[in-house]
């Protein structure tokens, strides 16, 4: 057991968007590395996060003590630490389920391997699809998803099936032993409260735009 | 001028998350209207948003008084006011500047057009792209966006284009008059404070999974 799971306890009330900030800070600090420098201020890393030094200090406070006064966060330490907070030092396996266009935008997003996160299959209910590749990723039939979830034992499902199919599948996962799902379905899903679910609703986002659009001097 | 025009001054400073509410309360009145419906307490509202009836009540306080105490909310009442306050009253004029898996992903999203938002064109520097089309939205040299963005006054930009490239697109877009962006593009970007930015990072979302898979009991 190691000093970050003696923290469960405090980390489970962390809220959605410190960890968000965390994602950031860690960006920031690669891109620090890559540009061979050694150490950070907290106003450095909060001028790049758009947020205040008070900020970014409270929310690495939550997971110990980084940084000497003066001297800022030695860039590596600080980056070693963020991914292990924020479970990268391990590989997540995922699955797709819904082989269309998102799905096979996501089954060719870089992005995601170079976190550690591999895209073992995606699943589709269409005769056209089945045993075609996206992007690499074979797809398979999703009669047989429950089956190779007890198989292969994927940490995370990300749902790209229309929203009227979403809640089914969620329920389906759920039941073989998911608890971890990202949905691109533009619908309100319902899971026990151990499952961590996270929605990415594309015309909410352009909603925000236009509220800002309407709603600006 | 109406009600909501005035209130501008208030509306600017609501929080992200209040939007991403009322977003979420519209989808569920329209659910609601679907099925033939007509009034809806905070109470119900609340519980399909995961939310308290007090926060309910707060979010829409913002925007004057709606409903009545123990007869809750008229349902295409506050439908209309929910959408006016999100500019939904209107054709939003979309560009899409990026014609890879993602962008072509979201040409094809059905959610944008019920919600208004209309696609006129996508851009590339690809020559495999440009003149084809991306599910009937023709793809454009990048080399005219900035011509086209005069003639054709997009009100919003969204990004599918590679990080390194994403921050001189924004340059560009924002000097020629665009004043809402929608990202894909995993990178932190900047632009004038006069202009919204939203970016959806799928990479961070991931981690938000991973973070919670990491530091569960």
């Amino acid at each position: 057991m190691n000093e970050f799971t003696s923290l469960t306890h405090l980390v489970k009330r962390i809220a959605d968007s410190t960890v968000r900030r965390l994602s950031a800070y860690l960006r920031f600090l690669e891109d620090f590395e890559n540009r061979g420098l050694s150490t950070i201020s907290s106003e450095e890393l909060a001028k790049r996060g758009g947020t205040t030094s008070a900020q970014v200090r409270k929310d690495l406070s939550f997971f110990g003590s980084f940084g000497k006064r003066g001297l800022g966060y030695s860039v590596p330490e600080l980056a070693g630490r963020l991914r292990e907070i924020l479970g990268l030092g391990r590989e997540w396996r995922v699955f797709i389920v819904g082989a269309g266009k998102i799905g096979a935008a996501l089954a060719q997003y870089r992005g995601f391997r170079q976190r550690g996160f591999t895209i073992l299959a995606a699943y589709d209910n269409s005769s056209d699809k089945i045993g075609k590749k996206l992007d690499g990723v074979a797809v398979r039939d999703i009669e047989h998803l429950e089956r190779d979830i007890q198989r292969e034992k994927p940490d995370i499902v990300v749902l790209t099936v229309p929203g009227d199919q979403a809640q089914k599948v969620v329920d389906r996962v759920v039941k073989a032993g998911v608890r971890a799902i990202l949905s691109f379905a533009p619908t309100q899903l319902h899971a026990p409260a151990d499952v961590a679910v996270k929605t990415v609703n594309m015309a909410m986002e352009l909603e925000g735009l236009s509220f800002a659009l309407t709603n600006r001097d």
